[in-house]
């Protein structure tokens, strides 16, 4: 028996609530240039620190050893899926980022802005890096509501730099595609084609190519960006619910684009909030009647981390502890805190590396563990888990799961 | 190559015997309620203190994270089958736990008592939940010896309150079914079918929808059981032999029907006995040079753990560790203790949490801890496993297996 299938027979729908609140890029590296500590080490935290014996703690691996993820695996093995089964192609992702709402059947893809010689070969796959606004002039006048055919409508959203993104929608469209950007200078752009080769997914090729030809048709004569190119071509991934799965009534409270387009993406409802975690955790308060579930985002742990700077990190760790009295007062029926990757300050940058997880809830026990760091977690009783493992421990730790078997 | 193929190639005939000591429901939780202590920290155990530095600890997952084990899915890991491939039927398990010797072929169901109005509607499911005697005096005066035809016998053996359970034997009897318990009040009794749907599995249900509407036309009249139900009707699990697996002799030494059937579900051989530690390891002091393998099993850790009785469940580790030098002093070459599942005190109830595993035996080493317990042992050298590992570990703990590969 499959273990989703186990969980899907298991679990009920009512009991207490669940919080997931997320520091991005929380894990970190006791690193030499970090003098061997950590920002969750270093930081003062009292408030976690009062929780943390009182809580179970462990480890969550958001892929596999050595493997580092993206926001998307990170998030999606948060979220109760295997980031091995269930990817989420760049267009996608590129897309959820600037808040485009996607449909089931629509199809996305990251462009840029590129730079072409007369015989049609590629000379700059960036168009000098143009700046925002020439960005947004050029998709206003040249590229909004290019007729592609088969009533399929394709929206243009500017993005920084270079960078735009095309979500194609009609009736049919899906699959993934290879690349029209050849990857280097010097050659012509490519033909888009169907990597899995179904009809549906020939038919899209056809749209997506009718769709940059024309665009660089419309682009002639402008300079440097008379052509587009198109990465990651490719439609939404067939994710189970997230309410059919777990029984939950799910909500995402996270600022950034991104990271609420990954919770709409297996079905969970956004919620409009301000910044910064005391901000997130009132727009909870008000909220929270109505949900089972909440994934709160916070991003200033990562943000610093891909800075590379440590007292960064530490203040944003800070800034939680010290709101966190707030979210401790909706008396969550379980509250989880992890992050959904390492971004460890020395490399500025992801890591792979296991992210600490602490689980405190009535049923969850409390470890007697001093603190919440990355060395302390590894005593914790949750052990080491790989991150989509978690759902079915917070469903357990919230008395939503039935038993497996007599 | 399937890791099962790998350890039946690698396994011997010969070595040490090994004695797995199933302390049911032994893990814990340190929750609130209990002081955030386990029973196995609060207990004195000398004895186990004595050895637990000089063996190898470890914990054991029984089925997967957040998934809380029935006893059949926690004791088939044991025995070294994955519990998420083995299923064992809801009325298989019911049938040992009235300890019917059952045959590979044969079909168990789950039988309640039930009351039917005129139009042949449930108006209760348990019929008043009637006495024990009652139960029996039904049972024997209407249900034994009801003819099913095409050679197939219905063995009924009662059960507490509205209880009993109904064993098919004969030829070409298998499968799985749906229930013909309408699972509410005012609905008619349904006919049971074939899950899986081959023919064996269609000519069962036959047999067993002629069984229930025979059995009922035979309480006509009764008041309040003038009817049954059908659950959990199945066949056994086509499981390979323990013997063939390991390559292991195995007894079984338990005095509560439901895990010496578990274990001879898998074929090890029942070994008659008393309760409590004590009597236990006197058993397997008389009958151990017949065996490689002796399962041994001690039900009141489970027993006070269901009850939410912290001093019961301490009392009863305590009650193993007075016996535990009688079990020594056989000198077996590996002795490993552990639990199926958790039983926190807290939940009174199952729980998920992985079980800490103590292997005593040469080849093992001592990892030098204080104790055995859920916290010393997530430090253990044997590390995290799943329950259905642990077989593996106890062969290569007895020299039992050989190298793979050159």
């Amino acid at each position: 028996m499959r273990l989703g299938d186990v969980i899907r027979d298991l679990r009920t729908t009512d009991g207490p609530s669940i919080v997931l609140l997320v520091l991005d890029g929380l894990g970190d590296v006791p690193a030499a240039s970090t003098g061997y500590r950590t920002p969750l080490e270093a930081a003062k935290t009292p408030n976690l620190d009062a929780i943390a014996p009182k809580s179970a703690l462990g480890r969550l691996t958001p892929v596999a050893p050595g493997i580092t993820p993206g926001s998307g695996p990170g998030h999606l093995g948060l979220f109760g899926y295997d980031p091995l089964e269930v990817t989420v192609g760049r267009g996608v992702i590129e897309a959820l980022g600037v808040d485009v709402d996607l449909s089931p059947a629509d199809v996305a893809a990251r462009a840029n802005f590129a730079t072409l010689d007369a015989d049609g070969r590629v000379t700059d796959r960036r168009a000098g890096r143009i700046a925002d606004d020439v960005n947004r002039r050029l998709c206003e006048e040249h590229l909004q509501g290019i007729d592609v055919g088969d009533g399929v409508s394709v929206t243009i959203t500017p993005g920084k730099g270079h960078r735009f993104v095309a979500v194609f929608r009609g009736e049919g469209l899906g699959g993934h595609f290879t690349d029209s950007d050849p990857g280097r200078e010097g050659e012509p752009i490519r033909e888009v084609s169907a990597i899995d080769g179904d009809d549906r997914a020939r038919h899209t090729a056809g749209v997506v190519n009718r769709f940059w030809r024309e665009a660089t048709k419309r682009l002639q004569g402008q300079d440097p960006a008379n052509a587009i190119l198109l990465r990651g071509v490719g439609g939404l991934p067939e994710i189970e619910a997230f309410g059919d799965r777990f029984g939950l009534r799910g909500c995402a409270i996270a600022a950034y684009p991104m990271y609420r387009g990954l919770a709409q993406l297996v079905g969970m409802t956004k919620i409009p909030t301000e910044d910064g975690p005391a901000n997130e955790f009132a727009t909870y308060e008000k909220v929270r009647s109505e949900y089972d579930f909440a994934f709160i985002h916070v991003k200033a742990t990562d943000m610093y981390g891909e800075d590379g700077n440590f007292d960064g990190k530490v203040g944003a760790i800070e800034a939680v502890d010290a709101a966190l009295p707030d979210l401790l007062a909706t008396r969550p029926g379980v509250l989880a805190i992890t992050g959904d990757h390492s971004t460890p300050v020395a490399y500025a940058g992801h890591g792979w590396q296991p992210v600490p997880v602490l689980v405190h809830a009535e049923r969850a026990g409390g470890d007697g563990l001093p603190r919440f760091s990355e060395r302390t977690a590894v005593a914790g009783l949750l052990g080491s888990l790989r991150s989509c493992e978690l759902m079915p421990v917070l469903l357990a730790s919230a008395g939503r799961l039935a038993k497996y078997g007599a």
